[in-house]
C-alpha cells in the first residue's frame, strides 16, 4: 500500500483528472454499486494502469480483485478535490455566454454557486439575469469581501480579461475560470483553468 | 533523433495537449521568434522535459540548446493537427449557449465554420442568430451530406444529447463537441469532447 502524498506534491495533471473520474461515477452510480480500472478507462480513454496509478496517489481506494465502491470513491474524491462542500462564485462579464452561465443550472447543482453578476455594459447593469440583479464593477471589491468569495469566473471579451482578472487577485480571489480566448499573466500562487472549445475542437481535428 | 510515429500509434493525452502548446505559441509569436520548453512549460504548467517529450514524438523540433522557431512550431502543430485547413461544422441545440455559439467570433478566426445552426424548438427555427438561419432537425442529414460534414457541436439539453448525437452518428459525423452535461455512448471511432465547466471548477477548486 502506498501511503497518500502530500497535496502539493501530487502532479496537477492528475489532479485535472480526478473531476473527470468524479462525472463518470456520477453516471455509473445510477446503475451500479461498484466499477474497476478497465471499465473507467473504457469510458474515459485513459490506460486502466494510469487509472490505478493516479489512484495510488491518495492511498488505497479498493481491494485488487474485488474493484470499487462507486459510492466511497465519490466521497474520497470529493473530499480530495474540496468539491464535499458548496462555493461561491463571482461572474464578470454579462454579455451572450454570461448571460447562458447565469441560465445554466448545472453550477448549482455540482455546488457552484454564482453569488454575484456584474458587468460595466450600460445596457445590462441593473438587468435580473437568472435571478441575479447584474451590478456595477464598483460593487466587485466590497462583494467578494463581504462573501470571502475566492472563485471568478470571467466571461469578458479577450481584450478586457487581463485587466479584470488584475483587480479580481487585488480583491483577493485566488482561482479563476475564464472563457476569454487569451492567456492570463498572473502571480503563480493564483490557479487559473482556461475553457476553450477551440482546444476541444483542434483535439478531435487529429482524428478526422 | 526519433522517428516519428505513426498517427495511430501517439496517446490522446499527448494529441489533447497540442492545441494547448498551439494557443500559447500563437500569443508569443505576436513579441518574439524564438521559445523553449522551459519558457513553454513555465506559461502551461507542464514540465519541460514533458514537453521535450511530446514534441519528440513528432520528429525533430528544434536543435538542443538554441530552442524551437515558433513559427516552424506554429505550422508543424496545425499540420499534425490537420488544422492548416478549414473545417465545416454543424450545431444543434440553439438555446442561451448555441446563442453565444453562433455569436462568438473565434471558431471562424481558427478556421472552424459553424455552417448550419438546428433546433427543434419553433421559437427559435427559421430566426436568424449570428448570420445563420435556424433549420429545422429535419434538414440536418441532406445539410451533413450536401457539405460533407464531419464535426458537429451539440448545445442541447443534457436530456437530448444522445439521441441528437445518435442522429449525428448515423448521419456521417465522425467529431462531436458537446457542451451538454452528459457522458455519450457512442462508436469507438467517433471522436467526443466534453466542454465542462464544471470539470473545470472541480480542478481548480483542489488548490483553494
Amino acid at each position: 500500500m502506498n501511503d497518500p502524498k502530500n497535496r502539493s506534491d501530487i502532479p496537477d495533471i492528475i489532479i485535472a483528472r480526478l473531476p473527470r473520474y468524479l462525472r463518470v461515477l456520477n453516471l455509473l452510480r445510477e446503475s451500479k454499486k461498484t466499477t474497476n480500472s478497465t471499465e473507467l478507462g473504457e469510458m474515459l480513454g485513459y490506460s486502466a494502469a494510469q487509472i490505478r496509478k493516479d489512484f495510488s496517489q491518495f492511498g488505497e481506494f479498493g481491494k485488487q480483485g474485488t474493484g470499487y465502491n462507486i459510492d466511497f470513491l465519490i466521497v474520497k474524491l470529493q473530499e480530495i478535490l474540496q468539491v464535499n462542500r458548496t462555493w461561491d462564485v463571482v461572474l464578470i462579464g454579462i454579455g451572450n455566454l454570461g448571460k447562458a452561465v447565469l441560465n445554466y443550472r448545472g453550477f448549482e447543482k455540482q455546488g457552484f454557486f454564482i453569488r454575484g453578476a456584474f458587468d460595466d455594459d450600460p445596457a445590462v447593469k441593473g438587468q435580473i439575469i437568472g435571478n441575479r440583479p447584474i451590478q456595477d464593477l464598483s460593487n466587485l471589491e466590497s462583494f467578494i469581501k463581504e462573501f470571502d468569495i475566492r472563485i471568478a469566473m470571467i466571461a469578458t471579451p479577450a481584450s478586457e480579461a487581463q485587466a479584470v482578472a488584475d483587480l479580481l487577485v487585488s480583491y483577493g480571489i485566488k482561482a479563476i475560470l475564464t472563457y476569454a480566448s487569451t492567456i492570463l499573466n498572473l502571480p503563480a500562487d493564483i490557479h487559473v483553468e482556461y475553457s476553450d472549445p477551440i482546444v476541444s475542437l483542434q483535439h478531435i481535428a487529429y482524428y478526422l
